[in-house]
């Protein structure tokens, strides 16, 4: 033990002039610093800055997506800002915007990315937003997995989560729940703002949920993986399609590969193969796909979850959509569940959904929340769905 | 397709309100942008700005641990530098400076955590730079997994790497090579700075390397995991020891620990249990723990990676040492390499562990690069060392 403190003592002595260091010109303020009322403060060291804003959605600005902004203050080149109330419990985006320039609080590192925005994150704890936490309760297993797709050409990633004990239950087959992102998210966003493997690992340690596989897949059909992960190297994420994919055979989408993934799973996992035993669920364009793919295979799901999307049941394809849900819903699935914020820009198309199903009478069950189109609802969402499957 | 293709116009039409977009106030400058010659152009735009400065590895500086700094100029708003040659075929690091201040750049999302810095990243392919890349060869599984540390007295969380064909060949077992961090890291300072799974897909599928597990351990014997990733939190990576950490059982360190990795290894991968399937290997803190953990239990592994580390043979553990080593290689193991840059500031301890060895005819590869104490050495050391494995 001696001998490895005499080591490190070495280390730390010689470790100044060497690369890490040298680059970090790091300051040593505390941001953000959760105050023991739940107001925060954060802190930047910009001596030179005319101007520091925070931004984010600890504003909560209906107006404004749930985002906002404040001028932090300056005094001898530490700029501040303290929340003037406490924060409700929640996981938190914020960044600073200094002289006009965005930039990530270099005294944080927790950063996530959502599409091409790479935003810092702290979390307020509470009665929800513990389950955004690493708690010391039994953890699941996060890998990212290649799964060969015959229908498309070339092998893809997904983001499996395998709970607590799967590795050592060798003989114990488990229930499978896939779940989609939205437009310009890939098998990255589930796990990352999503916070799926800390909601999945505290609902089974609280006994709300049972032990799951939740397969989050990349439904941008052309890609083989998030931006950085694949063969066309360190590509700048969009919300629009990138030049630089593979190339589908014509016809194909999402909804027709979409069976090479539950090949996949069922044959590399222990998995239940019974429709009582899979559930589908996703936001806004994966709630799209949940509504599709499960209609195109009635026979596969029994828990459907629909976060922030709909079907308008009023395009071309009205007479395939009606045909297929009547076939899905004569065959009885357990749960049909539909969440949406009030001021969500697919509102309508929830509604028009439900219209339909309430005049048809398929039976669903309906989550409303306040806000719109962010990932704070589709946290809520998966929070509320989960405990509801494999029951 | 049609009605997808309606969902996402509309999904644009109104995204433009919500949160991702009004926090993103992202530039749509190129940065970098490799040119055909490999030189490499940098931008940012920053109109209110006094100076921008590029900081990173790409200068090469021996005199300040391969870093340097170059000033951008600027242009109507945008500034810009563009490398006076090309770039030798490497993963660079970067940050830009503005005014004084580290930034990542907003124009690049592609970025990596060292310690308690965040820096930019970017391939400029080439011979051993490939190795680096995600290429469209088979690819392995990367999972964070949590094992049961009865030594410790708590859950602790490994990265493991399993190779393609993993899943599908289920009677197939493996070697296991144990890859261990430096001081300030965790188990995910391999997988993300190290690029061991783009460099062992590539050598696997170049048939120049077995195929072979990875475990990537974490050696601060008091975290559950990497900072973030554990029950304390959101709390800032540092060089030191944490406050914010598990308490241990007194005299239990990392060597201690380490067979409790191999157990659960061992009982829940298809591995196989030999010595002659096994290797240990590390950098800095993780050599010194090959070095130790390798003589501690003899009859355990049968190749030995030291990259930029050693063991100065004239500390109070001397006779043990000695007389560990004298055990360990009279057991004829089939690799002892070791490998350190010339400008490392531990040249001398691998100098003088290797005068022992000389003197007393213990065999060993040597293998000595460029360079100083930096993860360039350490990516070589790996792409050099791994093809020598289980052959």
């Amino acid at each position: 033990m001696k001998k490895l403190i005499t080591f490190i003592f070495a280390f730390f002595l010689c470790y100044s002039v060497f690369a890490q260091q040298s680059l970090s010109s790091r300051a040593t303020v505390k941001s953000p610093e959760i105050n023991p009322d739940n107001t925060v403060t954060f802190r930047l060291i910009a001596p030179k800055a005319m101007k520091v804003e925070l931004i984010g959605d600890i504003f909560n600005d209906p107006d404004n997506g749930g985002q906002g902004s404040a001028q932090l203050k300056e005094i001898e080149g530490v700029w501040t800002y303290t929340t003037p109330t406490p924060l409700e419990p929640e996981l938190y985006f914020y960044n600073f915007k200094v002289d006009g320039l965005k930039i990530n609080d270099p005294n944080n590192v927790h950063i996530i990315r959502d599409v091409a925005n790479i935003f810092n994150v702290f979390i307020i704890g509470g009665p929800r937003a513990d389950l955004y936490k690493v708690n010391d309760v039994p953890h699941g297993t996060v890998s990212r997995v290649w799964y060969d797709s015959p229908t498309v050409g070339f092998d893809r990633r997904l983001t499996i989560y395998t709970p607590a004990g799967y590795e050592q239950n060798t003989k114990t087959k488990y229930p499978v729940f896939y779940l989609m992102h939205g437009a310009g998210g890939d098998e990255e966003a589930w796990i990352a703002l999503g916070r799926t493997s800390q909601i999945l690992d505290n609902l089974i340690a609280q006994g709300k949920a049972k032990p799951m596989i939740v397969v989050m897949t990349n439904e941008n059909i052309n890609q083989e993986a998030a931006a950085g992960e694949s063969s066309f190297g360190y590509v700048q994420p969009s919300m629009g399609a990138s030049s630089q994919t593979k190339t589908v055979p014509t016809g194909i989408d999402f909804i027709k590969a979409f069976p090479d993934i539950q090949k996949f799973v069922e044959s590399n996992y222990r998995t239940i193969n019974k429709k009582s035993s899979r559930a589908i669920g996703g936001l806004s364009m994966g709630g799209f796909y949940t509504v599709n793919v499960s209609k195109e295979n009635p026979d596969t799901f029994d828990y459907m979850g629909v976060f922030s999307a709909g079907l308008r049941m009023n395009d071309q394809s009205k007479d395939k959509d009606e045909a297929q849900l009547a076939i899905q819903f004569s065959k009885k699935p357990k749960l049909y569940w539909i969440g949406i914020g009030k001021t969500d820009f697919l509102y309508s198309y929830t509604k028009t959904m439900r219209d339909y199903f309430d005049e048809q009478n398929y039976p669903y069950v309906y989550y409303e929340s306040e806000g719109g189109h962010i990932w704070r609802n589709w946290r809520i969402y998966l929070s509320e769905f989960v405990p509801l499957l494999f029951k």
